[in-house]
């Protein structure tokens, strides 16, 4: 039997990965992707091998996002303009790391694939802006605090539901940036 | 037949932690929970009903840790040693948290009991820390960072193995504590 075309291919890897922010790793099953995406599970394991392969392959195909970086000319613009354009997309990479991150502890290939494709792209964008406000001059180029700001944006947008029980929208992400994130870059607020 | 005795349901319901915090949700079965405690299944589902009701009630037993809150004179002190406290004594709320933070989101009574017995009570230890520094006039009552010190300060501690595929220690911790969250609450870092 010929191999999946290179459409159906996407098409296999996005079902996977809806079906795994869905249910979470542990329960995702060949059995659930072949329902899914009408496949067989002899395809499946024939072209993939494991449940572990398939779901790292999907995340690995995820394309980096055409993202058009809000360019506002402040960093605080920047990144709440960052934060709006990943609710509006409906983001589900949020979702993704969810429900792999457990998982991830006992599977180093899969704890991989989220390093690489979604924390390296989300870290690449923000070093953009980060650049740049660098370059404005509105942070200092040694600022201490600039090797955390991708764990310390993380950490909202993931845990808020956790620990309010409320979900994190643009309002809070955009008061968390004004009252944790600039301060610590050492941004002054400009006048509303 | 009798109930469990006090006793007994403890060291159970600490098995059922460790197996959770192991395994995660949803692996978790009723059937791995009687072989680890030598219970038999008509045992559990007698006395708890189902899965998500045996781990509501573990969790919402973890007694309040009777914590010796560090109380160095400043904030700095203060948070540091929390932070060495956790991992002396193996804290395995963390791990917890992360083995069950997806289930969360299809089980409230679950995200529920880790509010209630987890988030709650770290709230409850670094709130004194910081109604501390207020009073000492180290951090302004007004301060906007304040509500947002548990949230910026678990996102290292559960995230940072992800991010960087490396464990969050202490030395990492401290330096988040001076890079992040003392610039953003206005502490201005003391001579080491």
């Amino acid at each position: 039997m010929s191999r999946l075309t290179p459409e159906r291919t996407d098409q296999l890897y996005a079902a996977v990965l809806r079906l795994l922010a869905d249910v979470g790793y542990d329960k995702l099953t060949m059995d659930k992707v072949a329902e899914a995406t009408r496949s067989s599970k002899a395809t499946l394991y024939r072209q993939w091998g494991s449940k572990e392969a398939l779901v790292v392959a999907a995340i690995g195909a995820l394309a980096p996002e055409p993202s058009q970086l809000p360019d506002t000319g402040s960093l605080r613009g920047d990144l709440i303009g960052l934060a709006c354009e990943h609710e509006d997309v409906d983001d589900p990479e949020m979702d993704l790391v969810v429900a792999v991150i457990h998982a991830c502890k006992t599977h180093p290939e899969l704890a991989e694939s989220v390093r690489e494709r979604i924390v390296t792209s989300r870290s690449a964008e923000v070093g953009i802006l980060l650049d740049r406000a660098v370059r404005r001059g509105e942070v200092a180029p040694d600022n201490p605090a600039l090797p955390f700001v991708i764990v310390t944006m993380i950490g909202p947008a993931l845990l808020r539901e956790v620990i309010d029980g409320e979900v994190a929208d643009v309002a809070y992400v955009s008061r968390f940036i004004d009252a944790v994130l600039l301060p610590a870059l050492g941004v002054t607020p400009s006048a509303p």
